[in-house]
C-alpha cells in the first residue's frame, strides 16, 4: 500500500547484448534492492505495464521477473491491490546473499541498516500518499475559485520587504502578526479561546501532529484514537510506539462512554475531529463535548482536537470548538490553511494551553527551526484585509451546491447497496456499502480512471471494519461528478 | 541561557489601585507561572530594566520582585548572566502551593506536565536563538548584496503557477526539478556523488539533522561528536538522549585518530564539519578524511557531514566533500541555503545514500510533510539560470575583502590577548583568549551594544574549554566594523 515510487527502480540499464536474458538481468537488480534495503518491506512495485514502459522492454520481461521473485518470495502479490515487497525478509535471506550483494553493490555490504525503532515502526504503517487533484479527492479545495490576482498581489508585498526586515519579527512559533491574526479568527469563526502566544504556526498539520506527540510520547505510552480514524495521525502513533486504545464512532461522533473503560491506562493523548468526524462525518455533540473534557481532565490527558475542515458547515452553524469550552488547559487544537485555501501553502497551526507555550515553541525551534515568514506575512494580511472571509463564505455556497449536486446522483446509483453519510459539512462524504466489499482494489481501480476517492476501510483500527469510499466533491464540477459517479459505479459493478 | 522571551510575563497586568504593594503583585504573577510551567526550568528572565519598561514600573520594584523570588528558590541568579528561572523545583513546592495555585489558575491544577523525556531533555540543553541580523552575527549573509530585482521576477513566474501545477510534480523530499538541480550544482561545486533522488528538501538544515536522528537514534545509543560543536546538533543528541563521546578538534579538524578508542562502541552517527569546522575553521585534510570514512565503514557509523558554509573558501580551492570519497555509502551531507542566500528562506537538504532513500523520503513525509514548492521553484530557477554561481562568486568576492578588512583591525587591538582563527575560509573568525574570561557575559554585553557576536565557551562538550568570541564578518561593512571591533574591545578591557 506505500505510495512511494520506487524511483531507483526506473534507473536500472538491462543490456540486451548481454547473454543473460533481459528478465534475469531485471530480476537481479530487483532483488538485489530488496537485499539492501533500498525497497523497504511493504512497498508497492509499480504495475508491469508500467515498470515495462520506462525501461522499454516488453511487459512480459517485467512480468516473468516479478514471478521469479515471487517465488522466491522477495516480493508477494496481494490479489487486486499489486506486488509488494515482502514485509518480513528472514534473515537468512540476507546473510544467504550478503557475499553476492557485496560483490555488486560496494556502497552497501548487505548490511542491514541500524534504523532506529521509530524508522522501524514507520516501514510498517506509513501509507500516505502525497494530495494529487484530482476530481473526488478528499480535502482538496476548488481552485478555481481561488482568488488568483489578489494573491499575487500580497506576495509582491511581503517580497518587497523580504530580505531584512523579517528576521527581527520571526519566531520559531511563527510571525507575531500572523498569530494575532489566526488568533483573532479562531475567536469568531470557532470560538477559540486563545492569547497570540498561544499559536504555533507549522508546516502543515502533519508537523503540527508530530510535534504533540513528540512533546508527550515515550514509547508504550497510551492513547485513544477515534476508530476509524485519519491515517496521518495513526501512522504517528505507530511510529511513537504509542499504544493504542480505539474509541468506536457513530452518528454524533467518538463515543465518548466507551471511554471510562480507559481510565486506569490514563492515556497521554486523546485524538478527536469532533467537528467532523475523519472520515465519517459525524459531529459532536455538547454533552459528549462536555463529557469527554471531563474525562481528559479527570485522568490527566491532553485531548487533540484536529478541525482539519470545520470552516464548513452547510446545515447549521458550526458547534464552538472543543478548545473553547475547555476551563482546564487540556485541548491541544490543530487547523491548516490547506483547505481554506490551498493545499501547496503548507501552512498549519497549533493552539495549546499557555502552560505548554514554552515547551512548544522550544520544540518547533529544535526540529524544525522558523518556518519561512513570506507566507505567513501573505495569509497575514489576506486575513487582516478581510479576503480571507469573504473567500471562505464564497467557498462554503459553492460546496454546498456541489453537496446538493452530487447527493441525488449518488442516492439514484447507489442508494441500494451504499448508506451515505457525512453530508452536512466538510468537503467529502461517505458512501458505506452494506456489505463487505474490497474497497481498497475497487479505489485503485476508480483511480486509474482519475478519480481520487479513497477506501474506507483502511481507516479503521480494531472497530467492525466497513467498507466504501471517502469521496471529496469539493473540487468537482457537474460535469467531473457525472463522469466520477459512473466510475465509481463501474467498478462495484 | 535560554533564549525563548518569556511572552508572558510581559501580558502581567499590575494594578496600582490595588492595595498589595506592585512588587509584590509581580511577584506573585512570576511565582505563579514558574509553580504552573508556564515558565519552565533554565529559562532567564528578561533583564530588570526590560522588563520594568515593559510593565511601566520603576526597575526597582522588578528587582524587589526577582530578590524576592530568589530568596525562596524560585529564581537563581548567575552571577554575570542572568536571573533564571531554578532548575530543580523540589516537589514540594508544588504541593504546597497548589491549593493556592488552583485557586488562581483554573486550567493548570497545579499538576506536572506528563512531557516525554525527549521534551524534558530538551528543557535543559536547547539555548539557540532565533537569528538576527545584527553585525558579527555568525553565518549571516549580507543582504544588501543580493539580487532582490531579480528575485522578485523568479517570484512572480512561481506565482503565477501556483494553484495547481505544483500539485503532482511536488514529493515529500521536494520538487524534482530542484533535487535535480542540487544534485547537479553540488556534483560541480563540491564533488558531491549523487543522483537527483538523494536529495532531501527540508525547511533547513536543523530540521535535516532532525531527521537523520530520527531515522537512526533509539535513545542511550552513542554518536561522536566534533568537540566544540554546533550547538543545533548537540542539542538534538542531548534530547535524543544519545550518549555523545566527544572528539576533540585541532587545526586540521576532528582529530580523528582519537576516534579508535570509541571503535568498541560502535556509534550510530558521526557529526563533523570537515570543509570548515565549526566554530574553530579548521579545514580537514584529506588523510584524515579518509581514515574518517575507514573508521566509519568498519564500526558501521553513519557520517554526518555538515557543511554549511562550504561554498565560501578564500585562500585555495575548497578541498571536495567527504560524501564525494565516500565509496561505501556512510555519508549523509547537509547542506543550506540559508547562508548562501537568504536565511529567511528557510531551505534545506540532505544527500542521503541511495539505500536509505526511501526511509529518509517516509520519514520526512510523516513528521512533516511537503515542503510548499514555491521557494523550490524559484531557488531551482535561480540556480539553473546562472545567477547562484554568480551571486556566490560575487559574495566571495565580498566576504573576502571584508575578512582582509577585519583582520588588521582586529590584530591590532587584540594582538596580544587573543589568537585568530578561522581565517581561511567562511563567514566568522574566532579570537581565541589566552586566558579565561567570562565569555559569556561579554558576549551579552557586546550583544547589547548592537553587535552579535557569540562566545566561545559553550561550544565545547567535554575538551579543555577555549574562551573568547566567534565574530561573523560577512554582514558588516568597514564602518560597523571599526565601531564592532571597538565595542568588543572596550567589554574585553
Amino acid at each position: 500500500m506505500s505510495m512511494i515510487k520506487a524511483a531507483e527502480l526506473y534507473d536500472i540499464a538491462l543490456d540486451v547484448t548481454q547473454a543473460k536474458p533481459l528478465y534475469l538481468q531485471l530480476y537481479d537488480a530487483i532483488r538485489e534492492q530488496v537485499l539492501t534495503s533500498r525497497l523497504l518491506s511493504g512497498f508497492r512495485l509499480p504495475a508491469s505495464r508500467e515498470l515495462a514502459r520506462a525501461l522499454r522492454v516488453s511487459r512480459n520481461t517485467v512480468q516473468r521477473a516479478y514471478d521469479q521473485l515471487m517465488a522466491e518470495g522477495y516480493l508477494q502479490a496481494r490479489p487486486g491491490s499489486g506486488v509488494f515487497v515482502a514485509v518480513e525478509l528472514p534473515d537468512s535471506f540476507l546473510r544467504a546473499n550478503k557475499i553476492a550483494v557485496k560483490k555488486r553493490l560496494p556502497d552497501c555490504h548487505g548490511k542491514r541498516m541500524r534504523l532506529s525503532a521509530f524508522a522501524q515502526q514507520m516501514k510498517v504503517v506509513s501509507n500516505m500518499a502525497a494530495p494529487r487533484d484530482q476530481p473526488f479527492t478528499p480535502g482538496m479545495p476548488d481552485l478555481n475559485g481561488f482568488p488568483q490576482q489578489l494573491w499575487l498581489k500580497l506576495w509582491h508585498k511581503a517580497l518587497r520587504q523580504s530580505t531584512s526586515v523579517y528576521l527581527d519579527k520571526n519566531e520559531s512559533a511563527g510571525l507575531k502578526r500572523l498569530r494575532q491574526t489566526i488568533s483573532d479568527y479562531l475567536r469568531y469563526a470557532r470560538a477559540v479561546n486563545c492569547q497570540p502566544e498561544q499559536v504555533i504556526l507549522t508546516n502543515g498539520a502533519q508537523q503540527a501532529l508530530d510535534l504533540i506527540c513528540r512533546v508527550f510520547l515515550n514509547p508504550g505510552d497510551t492513547v485513544v484514537s477515534e476508530d476509524p480514524v485519519y491515517m496521518g495521525m495513526r501512522n504517528l502513533f505507530a511510529a511513537y510506539q504509542a499504544d493504542v486504545l480505539p474509541c468506536a464512532v457513530d452518528h454524533s461522533g467518538m463515543q465518548v462512554d466507551l471511554l471510562n473503560q480507559y481510565a486506569n491506562e490514563s492515556p497521554s493523548l486523546i485524538y478527536t475531529t469532533p467537528a467532523h468526524q475523519y472520515p465519517l462525518g459525524s459531529i459532536m455533540p455538547i454533552e459528549r463535548r462536555l463529557q469527554l473534557l471531563s474525562f481528559a481532565e479527570r485522568v490527566g490527558s491532553y485531548v487533540i482536537e484536529d478541525d482539519y475542515d470545520g470552516e464548513f458547515h452547510f446545515d447549521c452553524k458550526p458547534l464552538p470548538s472543543l478548545q473553547g469550552m475547555d476551563q482546564s488547559g487540556r485541548v491541544i487544537y490543530v487547523g491548516s490553511f490547506s483547505k481554506v485555501l490551498l493545499p501547496t501553502l503548507r501552512l498549519g497551526y497549533l493552539i495549546v494551553p499557555q502552560h505548554l507555550v514554552a515547551v512548544f515553541t522550544q520544540m518547533k525551534r529544535l526540529v524544525a527551526g522558523m518556518s519561512d515568514p513570506l507566507r505567513q506575512q501573505v495569509v497575514a494580511d489576506f486575513i487582516q484585509q478581510g479576503h480571507f472571509g469573504r473567500h471562505l463564505k464564497r467557498m462554503r455556497l459553492l460546496y454546498a451546491e456541489r453537496l446538493q449536486q452530487i447527493l441525488p446522483l449518488l442516492k439514484q446509483k447507489f442508494g441500494d447497496q451504499f448508506k451515505l453519510l457525512a453530508t452536512g459539512a466538510g468537503m467529502h462524504l461517505v458512501l458505506m456499502s452494506n456489505k463487505k466489499i474490497d474497497d481498497v482494489v475497487l479505489a485503485q481501480k476508480i483511480e486509474r480512471k482519475g478519480f481520487g476517492c479513497k477506501a474506507l476501510s483502511p481507516y479503521y483500527i480494531n472497530h467492525k471494519k466497513q467498507y466504501g469510499f471517502i469521496v471529496g466533491f469539493s473540487n468537482v464540477n457537474q460535469e467531473q461528478m457525472m463522469r466520477g459517479v459512473k466510475a465509481i459505479f463501474a467498478a462495484v459493478s
